[in-house]
C-alpha cells in the first residue's frame, strides 16, 4: 500500500462466513479466462441448497488470508480493455458491439446474458462503476433490467470515527449485502482513509469530490476554483473511484427558488455550489467545466453520479420548481456525459410524500434517456427521527418499483448523528429488504425464488433453514432464541409466538398430511374424497396436534 | 375489580408525560355535557404549541392517580344511549340520524364534522367499536375518510408472560399511539388477563374468541361446539370486548384449495375452523350460526372484525383462489351483520408482493360494501424474519393508501417468538409510520401540518423541538446524544453527521438570512438583486458558516 497511510494500521475487520451459508464460487468461461462468480451458498438440511447474490467478497470465504496492508487480489489485472472504440470505457465498448469481461461476469451474477448486460449498458440505461485503477472490485451492475441494488454510505466527519472504523464499516456493508459504497469522509485524513477503503473494497466506490476540495480551501465555498477541483478529481480518479457524485446542476438562478421552502437546500454540495454562485455570480465550474470533466472520467471510466443538490429535504418541498428544474439540466449535461463515452446514472430524492413519488421516475426517465436513476430513500415522511431507515425503506421499495436502479441506504441515525457500524448494517439489512419487495414486484425471475425456499423452510418447521436463507441469520436466530433457546427448539414445530397448541402452520401441515395419507393429493379429490374420510379422521381423534400441558 | 383476579395484582405501569409533551384536554360542548378531548401537546421553544392525536389514556397525565385495580375512570357511563332505532349500535343509530356522543367526542378528535362521522358509519364505510360494557375507553373510529388507525396485538402463550407484563403492553403500546390493542392470550389465565386489560384501556379491545373456546375443549379444535363458543363470546362480551375476530369465512369446501400452498393455512383461527370442518364434514357453527352471533354482538354494540381465515402466510401464496374465495364469503357476511346492526370491518393479509396490494382494498371494497379494511401488514416480502415490522411496513403504507383503515402491527419477532414490550414499540412506532405516511399521500387536512412544523424545527436547529415533534422523543434524542451529549449541542447548527462545516442546512439558512438582510424576500427580487449584492457578498468573505479546526 502506499506510503502516504503508512502511519495508519488496520489489523481487524470481520472475516468468515455468514451464519449457515458458505461462500462458493461458480466457475464461468468467459474468453478463455476462468471467472469465479461469488455465491453466497446455503446448503440446507434438506439436502437442498440455495445459491444467493453475493457482494461481501473474500471476506465471507472460509479459507480468506487476508492482507489489509497489501489490499485484496487484484482480480481484473489480466482482463482485456479493448482499443477498439474511443474512450475506454465500458459504454464506448458496450457501443461498440463489444462484450467485456466485465460485463459476463456481471452476466453469470445476474443469470442473464452478456448480450443483455452489452445492450443496456450501450443504450445508457445500465451503468458498470469499474475505474481502470480499482481492480479489486468485482464487477457489478446498476440498471432498471437487473436486480435492483443498494448503496452504504461511510466515512467519517470532523466530530467522529477513525480510518480503522471506517475499513471495517466498508467490510460490514458489503458483508450485509451493500453492492457499491461511498466513502462520504469529511474530516481528517480523507486521502488516507479512501486509500485504505478503495484497496479493500470488493465493490465499486463512490465519493463526491467537492468534500475534498473544500477541505483545501479550508472549508471557505467561495474560494473553491475548477483548478483545486480538477486536480481532487484526479487525485481521486488515480486512487481508483468508480463514481462521483457531481452537483452540476445547481444553476445560479435556481437557488432563488429555494428560498420559500421549508428546508432551503439540504444537499451537502449542493449547499455549497449554491453558496459558490451566489458569491461569484456566476455558473459553477462543475457546470462551465462540465466538458473537462467528462475528459477526465472517461480516461479512468469513472461514472458520473449527477447530483441531485437541489432535493427536497422535507414533504413540502417534494417535487418542487427547484428540484425538477435542477432535474431538467442533469438531463442535459447526461447527453454530454455520453457524447464522451462516460456513462452517467442520475440521483434522485429525499423526502418524498408516497403520491408523488412515481413522478420522480417518470420524470427522471423522460428527461435524462432513462439514465440508471439513484435515489436516496425518499422518506415517506418527516416526522420520525430515529426510525429514518423505516420511514424511507418506504418510499425506497415503491420508487424502485418504478424504475429505481440503485437505492442509497438510510440508517437510523439520519438526521441525527454518523451512524455507528450497527447503524449500518439496519440500514443495508432494510435497503436489501427494499430492493428486493421491488425485485418481487417487477417479477425479475430469480426474486421469488429465495421467498419460496424460505417460506418452504417456514411451513416446514427446518427453523435453521429459514435463519439461514434470511437477510440476517444472526438476528433471526437470536430473536427465535430470546424464548427457546434449548436446542431441540430448532426443529420443534412452533416457536413461542403462540405456543404449540396454537401454531397454524403446524395444523395446517397436518391436515395436509393426513389429506395426503388418504391419497387426496390435489384438490378436486381432495374435496370428493372429504365427505368419506372426515368421519375417520374424527374417530381417530382428530388430533391435528399433541395437546400440551398448558 | 371483579373476584375473578383477586389472585393477581399489577403494581405498576409506566406513567408520565412523553418527554417534550404535555397532557391536554380540550374541552368540548356536546349538547350539555362538556366532552374533554386528549391531545398530546408540544410546546415549541419558539413560543408555539402543536398539538397531537393522543391514545395514551390517562397515563400520560402529569397528575394522573391511578388505581389498576379499580381500572380507569368509567369516561362513557354517563352517555346517552338513544332507544329510537332498533339495536343499540352506533351503527342503528347513525342510519336514524342519531349523531351519538361518540360521534361528537371522535369528530372533535378528529377535526371534521359530526354529521361526517355519523354518515360514514351509517353508510357502513366507518365502524366506532365501543361495547357498552367497556365505558373506560375513549370513543375513536375505523374508517377510510379519518387518519389511519393502528392495532397492536398483546396476550401471552402457553410459552411465556404474564398477566402484569401484558398490562404494561396494553399501556406502552397505547402511549406509542396503538389505536386499538387486541389480547390475544392463550397461555393461562385468559380470562383474568383480559378482564385486567379491558378494565384499564383506554383504547378498544379486540380478541379472537375461539381462542379460549379452544383452550375449554382442551385444545382439541374438533370438539369445539356452537355453544361452547357462544359462552364464550357472551362472557367476553360481558367483560366489555369491543370487537371480536369471528372466522365465519372458511368453508369446508375452501380448504382443499389450500393443499398446493406454499405456506397452507397461516391464521390461526383459520387452521383451527379447517380442521374443525374437516373432521365433521360440515360448514364451520361460526358460518351456520352467524345471524345468531350476530344478534349477541347487537345487543353489547361489538363490531365483527370478520377474520381472514385463508389468508396468504407467504408471496407465493398471495392474492390466491383460496383467499378470494373466503372474502366473497365475507362479503354476504357482512350484508347480515349490517341487516342486524352490527357493526362490520374485514381482515386482510398477510403477505403480499407490492404489485398485488392494491387488488385486495378494490375486490375487498367491491365485495364488503367498503366495510373497513383492517389488514396485517401485508409483508412485501418473506426474507427478513427479525425485519418483518420493516417488510410489513412497506405493505401497509401501500395498502393504507388505497384505502385501508385500521393497520394491524408487526414486530420484529413476527414468525420467531412472541414479542416483548420493546417489540411491542418497535411495532407500534413502526406502523404509525405507514399510517402517517398513508394519510399524507391520501391528503389528510392535518397529516402535513405535523411534517412541516418538525421539518421547520429540523431547519432551524430547534433540536429540542424536533425531537418533541417526532414519533419517538426518547430515541430521537437518545440517538443524537450518542454523539454529541452536551447541553449546548441541543441549539448548535451542526450534527455528528456531517459535523459543522458540512450542514447543508446550516449553509442554506445563512444563504437566506443573508439575502434577507439584503432585502430579497421572494425568488424575483432575489435573482434580480443577487447581481449586485454577489460582489458584496465576496467581499464580506463568503463566510457563510464558521470554520471549525478540523
Amino acid at each position: 500500500m502506499s506510503s502516504t497511510h503508512a502511519s495508519t494500521t488496520v489489523d481487524t475487520v470481520t472475516t468468515g462466513p455468514i451464519e449457515g451459508s458458505v461462500k462458493h464460487y461458480e466457475q464461468v468461461d468467459a474468453d478463455g479466462t476462468t471467472l469465479r462468480i461469488p455465491v453466497r451458498r446455503v446448503n440446507l438440511t434438506n439436502g437442498e441448497h440455495f445459491d444467493v447474490y453475493d457482494t461481501s467478497g473474500p471476506y465471507t470465504d472460509s479459507d480468506a488470508t487476508l492482507d489489509l496492508e497489501g489490499g485484496l487480489p487484484k482480480l481484473r489485472d489480466g482482463w482485456a480493455k479493448p482499443d477498439a472504440a474511443g474512450p475506454r470505457t465500458q459504454l464506448a465498448w458496450a457501443r461498440a458491439g463489444i462484450v467485456t469481461t466485465e460485463m459476463r461476469y456481471i452476466a453469470a451474477r445476474e443469470g442473464v446474458s452478456p448480450e443483455l448486460v452489452r445492450d443496456e449498458v450501450a443504450a445508457g440505461r445500465a451503468v458498470i462503476p469499474a475505474n481502470h485503477n480499482h481492480p479489486e472490485c468485482e464487477p457489478m451492475i446498476i440498471g432498471k433490467k437487473f436486480a435492483v441494488k443498494i448503496n452504504a454510505n461511510i466515512g467519517n466527519s470532523a466530530v467522529t470515527s477513525s480510518i480503522a472504523e471506517e475499513v471495517e464499516k466498508m467490510v460490514w456493508a458489503t458483508r450485509w449485502g451493500a453492492d457499491t459504497i461511498m466513502d462520504l469522509s469529511t474530516g481528517k485524513n480523507i486521502h488516507e482513509t479512501r486509500e485504505w477503503i478503495l484497496r479493500n473494497s470488493p465493490v465499486p466506490v463512490g465519493t463526491v469530490p467537492i468534500y475534498q476540495a473544500l477541505e483545501k480551501v479550508n472549508g471557505d465555498p467561495t474560494a473553491l476554483t475548477w483548478e483545486i477541483y480538477r486536480d481532487t478529481v484526479i487525485e481521486q480518479a488515480e486512487q481508483g473511484v468508480d463514481y462521483m457524485t457531481v452537483h452540476a446542476g445547481v444553476l445560479l438562478r435556481y437557488v432563488p427558488l429555494t428560498a420559500k421552502r421549508v428546508t432551503g437546500i439540504v444537499s451537502r454540495g449542493g449547499s455549497i455550489m449554491a453558496a459558490w454562485c451566489l458569491a461569484h455570480h456566476q455558473e459553477s465550474f462543475l457546470y462551465t467545466r462540465f466538458a473537462e470533466l467528462c475528459e477526465i472520467l472517461a480516461k479512468y471510466d469513472i461514472t458520473f453520479s449527477l447530483g441531485d443538490g437541489l432535493r427536497p429535504g422535507s414533504i413540502a418541498d417534494a417535487n418542487d420548481e427547484a428540484q425538477f428544474a435542477e432535474l431538467r439540466t442533469l438531463g442535459e449535461l447526461t447527453k454530454i456525459a455520453k457524447s464522451h463515452g462516460v456513462q452517467v446514472m442520475i440521483e434522485g430524492p429525499g423526502h418524498v410524500p408516497m403520491h408523488k413519488i412515481v413522478e420522480n421516475v417518470r420524470l427522471e426517465e423522460e428527461l435524462c434517456e432513462e439514465a440508471p436513476f439513484y435515489t436516496l430513500g425518499p422518506l415517506a415522511t418527516d416526522i420520525a427521527p430515529a426510525y429514518d431507515h423505516i420511514t424511507s425503506a418506504i418510499g425506497a421499495a415503491i420508487i424502485a418499483q418504478a424504475g429505481t436502479a440503485m437505492l442509497c441506504y438510510v440508517t437510523p441515525k439520519e438526521h441525527l448523528g454518523l451512524p455507528n457500524r450497527d447503524d449500518v448494517k439496519t440500514g443495508v439489512i432494510t435497503y436489501k429488504i427494499a430492493a428486493h419487495a421491488a425485485d418481487l414486484a417487477k417479477g425479475h425471475p430469480r426474486a421469488q425464488e429465495r421467498d419460496d425456499a424460505l417460506s418452504k423452510a417456514r411451513f416446514e418447521f427446518r427453523w435453521r433453514d429459514q435463519f439461514a436463507l434470511s437477510l440476517d441469520p444472526d438476528t433471526a436466530r437470536e430473536y427465535h432464541d430470546e424464548t427457546l433457546p434449548a436446542e431441540p427448539a430448532k426443529t420443534a414445530h412452533f416457536c413461542s409466538m403462540c405456543g404449540p397448541k396454537f401454531c397454524s402452520m403446524r395444523i395446517s401441515a397436518d391436515v395436509r398430511e393426513y389429506a395426503a395419507q388418504q391419497g387426496l393429493s390435489d384438490s378436486q379429490a381432495l374435496e370428493a374424497g372429504m365427505a368419506e374420510k372426515s368421519a375417520e379422521f374424527a374417530q381417530a381423534g382428530g388430533q391435528v396436534y399433541l395437546p400440551v400441558v398448558s
